[in-house]
């Protein structure tokens, strides 16, 4: 089983609106609202997977009870008192506008609690994957207390954040799993190699370094550079397609399978997600063919 | 007692950003949700006037028990299987952009027992008050059947309401209270008294006017147009200000006092509600200057 942590859930609310004309009134036509946060999306992509997940996520207010009764994936929640955020999407002529909420405040006793609920889960678990922001407030520490709950099972990490949390997960060994753009920023790093080799320093057990339109790399401490090109020619919503690449990689690092295959596995999800309209899905038929080589 | 009818309650989230960027991420610094309909605001400015009023309204879904738990006034609820709509604003430079969700389908079942509720509340009132848009899908009749319950108790409503719904009220007999644009857009007439004559041969009791800065006139029958002009340099949010007039109407309607002071006092209301920044609040001690003919 892969447990997967989402510290910051949302509601992601898409509205969709004819013209889309700011100071005025828009009227909604149509609102769709479901359950995310990156850890969620990754859930749902192993779910889809028929990989066995268990998603754990704090949960507050009214919207913390709607995120408890719409999630389709199996998980355990600690409640917290206050409202987890919502993140609304304009969908209408243009680029999509996106405006997401804070996150809710969550006191240290309820992040004990959260830890408590998270070792009872890590116990029979073969991979611990932690996804997203932490909601505000937070110390970038606490994804290190998790990595460390998680190796005391006898449990490896995968973390896909950005900022102080990224090398906080890299201090406290786990695999990480950056895009480029949040190296190059959490590390000052000139390029990829750079950034890649401070997170080795500071302990990452693996760098893998998701490059958009360049595929995706795995840089190690003594094996050098792994990488796979991008599915060329894939159209579609991007939104997402991190996550299920996380997922891919999640499922290849459980199950020990080798690691350029586990690349291959992620670029192809990533693509697979590209496809569906919608972030935490991913066209099933579409990655089995990718993954034997088939073009998009 | 007043009863205060909001057919389509919402749950009004304002966003603060910095910047507004449409197309992309616009980080939002500071969330404000409060109960909102303009029935729900009528309602809170008659509270704050210490007038007995309760709030009828239709709630359903996670939104819906976040408003029944929000309410800070008396209200009875008529339970829906579909979720209440939430309205988005948002705040930064420049002028608010305003997104609407388009609000529940209440099934005929739902209006039946929304029907029967209203009966018992208005048994002991001394008006009725029904504001704001109804829920798409909701036949415009319904207002002149909530119309018909309050006359069977003896009891008068005034409604404020745009298009076929306000129509159906003045059919049904009911003091009416659109603003001018909403006056010229049901009745197609080509100025003010014009529409007023249409809505008053059609059956209501009063029409009365909302002129924004040009204040706000009564047009009856047989004792021709009173008028008083708004307050004037009054600077601030003029959102909710035309359900605070409403407010003021209302009052004065129920305690049956002379249709100037209604007047007067739908004014000083309005104005005392642009000072403040959140509809359905009044700065009363600016109420009270504004009737005693002080300047703003």
């Amino acid at each position: 089983m892969i447990v997967a942590v989402t510290p910051n859930p949302a509601i992601d609310v898409t509205y969709r609106v004819g013209a889309h004309v700011p100071g005025e009134t828009n009227r909604v036509l149509d609102v769709q609202r479901r359950p995310g946060g990156k850890g969620v999306n990754v859930a749902r992509v192993l779910a889809a997977l028929d990989v066995p997940v268990r998603a754990v996520l704090p949960l507050g207010g009214e919207a913390g009870r709607w995120l408890g009764s719409s999630l389709d994936i199996p998980f355990a929640t600690v409640p917290i008192s206050a409202e987890n955020r919502t993140t609304v999407t304009i969908s209408g002529d243009g680029h999509p506008t996106v405006y997401p909420e804070p996150g809710p405040e969550v006191s240290t006793e309820e992040w004990t609690a959260f830890g408590s609920v998270l070792a009872d889960c890590v116990a029979d678990a073969e991979l611990l994957v932690v996804s997203g922001s932490l909601p505000r407030g937070a110390a970038p520490e606490l994804v290190a207390e998790w990595i460390g709950l998680a190796r005391e099972a006898g449990v490896r990490t995968l973390v896909d954040a950005s900022g102080p949390a990224l090398l906080a997960a890299a201090r406290a060994g786990a695999v990480v799993k950056p895009n480029r753009a949040e190296l190059l920023a959490a590390t000052s790093a000139a390029d990829e190699a750079a950034g890649a080799t401070a997170l080795l320093r500071l302990g990452a057990q693996l760098v893998v370094v998701s490059r958009g339109a360049e595929g995706i790399a795995a840089h190690t401490s003594s094996d050098g550079v792994f990488a796979v090109p991008a599915i060329p020619d894939v159209h579609g919503n991007p939104t997402g397609a991190g996550d299920a690449a996380t997922a891919g990689l999640a499922a290849a690092l459980a199950a020990d399978r080798p690691l350029i295959e586990a690349l291959r596995s992620a670029a192809a999800l990533g693509a697979a997600a590209v496809l569906r309209p919608v972030a935490g899905e991913v066209d099933l038929p579409a990655y089995h063919r990718f993954l034997n080589g088939a073009p998009a």
